[in-house]
């Protein structure tokens, strides 16, 4: 099932997205759900089209938790080591953005580069998760964009207004929740802009699977249903400019497109 | 007034402290609040004496967002260079916990550090605040620890899980709302573990102001009420032991007393 989280007429609620696979015909709609998609639900039957909707960000949780350095051919495009270990950084839920939302290009910045990443969403509070038990706190993927500010990443030695500012966070366009570990461990990850490919990997090429890397943050710290991980980004990361369109799409799950404007 | 957020027999309340200060006889209470501290709110006349609650943390935000080496001799003990420009780093809202709850040693770490720090609590929401407006987006200050894993702080490039951990972020024991910027900015901060004066500084050291640091995260990102910021630590950082008490006093807010234990 594809749950997204959408606006109507002022209004907020989670859907099941039914009719935008790839070989579906018509318009695509949005089953509108009783109660939270974490907890037991149903669907109420009512329906209205994908495209009347602003689509939110599709989770509702407490943290995004990102690792950095997770695929060695994008450690090395900027001069880093890739990590024997994982590392970990926060950005806070007040970056995320929707699908069709803008991207606010930070005034304190004049290098901002797309990162595309496979986002992992808890299902479950939990903590210290054995390996073979990750499975099931993992509610579903998503696509997320980890927005950089390269050059104040450069400057300052952590990364919370360079990967935290407002917008920074595009995530979306639903939760697909049909996948399991061993297929989202195996999807093409792309980035366009502007319909140019920029990034093309696979998330074969993790270097920590997402079993490693949510053992590595549940050891320290408890997750809550709605947090997100990060999984780190393909090579490829480049320049994003006033006026672009950036585009991430992950095979089996859809595409997340966000202009990027000037902040107002 | 002193806000704290507190349980008794299983129900979360916000109350007024009364009676806790320096020249006060008798029992301390707390005078339960109806509504929320952030918004318009009376007090209820219901009163419970401070000693049977468990005071929890006084704040309800969405992040905490932290400050390193924001004190010169702070900075020069652990080898490193003062910063010219502040730099930020976020803890998670599930590391909180209040004045005597236990700070559970992490199993990942054998070097666990005490950090006292005042902490700014955040009343309204607000982003690109200017200089002279930052007194009006700040709510009240209550005292942190942010507890250090210094092992895996010195291990991995970004803190997230050195400074992230569950019941890293003791803060408390409630937020004082009367003092002004000018008096929050000249307070005796002070840590023992065991009653031994480990930490002793003044607020006036810090390198950025409180001013600076709210200009420098609001350039980025927008803040929430109940929000909070980390505004450094003096020097004499130092070791906590399973079975240590470290407390955290600064001058005109009171006392968060923690207790180290072994994570069950």
């Amino acid at each position: 099932m594809r749950i997204a989280r959408f606006s109507i007429d002022g209004n907020v609620a989670f859907g099941a997205v039914e009719g935008a696979g790839p070989g579906d015909e018509g318009e695509p709609v949005l089953d509108i759900i009783k109660g939270i998609p974490y907890a037991d639900f149903e669907l109420s039957g009512v329906k209205v089209p994908l495209s009347k909707v602003r689509l939110l960000p599709p989770v509702l949780g407490n943290k995004i938790v990102a690792f950095g350095r997770n695929y060695a051919d994008h450690a090395k495009e900027l001069g880093n080591d890739v990590p024997e270990t994982p590392f970990a950084f926060f950005k806070p839920t007040t970056s995320m953005i929707g699908s069709g939302d803008a991207i606010e290009y930070p005034s304190f910045s004049s290098e901002l580069h797309h990162e595309a990443e496979l986002a992992v969403v808890i299902g479950r509070m939990c903590r210290e998760v054995p390996r073979e038990r990750v499975k099931d706190v993992i509610y579903g993927y998503t696509c997320a964009n980890d927005v950089t500010a390269r050059d104040v990443q450069k400057r300052e030695k952590q990364w919370a207004r360079a990967k935290g500012f407002d917008t920074s966070c595009p995530i979306g366009p639903w939760v697909e929740t049909d996948l399991d570990i061993a297929a989202a461990s195996d999807l093409a990850i792309q980035c366009t802009v502007n319909g140019e490919q920029r990034q093309l990997g696979s998330t074969s090429q993790m270097t920590h699977s997402i079993e490693d890397l949510i053992v590595n943050v549940t050891e320290a710290m408890t997750l809550l249903p709605g947090d997100v991980i990060l999984t780190g980004t393909p090579a490829g990361v480049g320049p994003l400019n006033v006026g672009d369109e950036v585009a991430v799409t992950i095979q089996g799950i859809g595409t997340l497109t966000n202009k990027v404007i000037k902040r107002g």
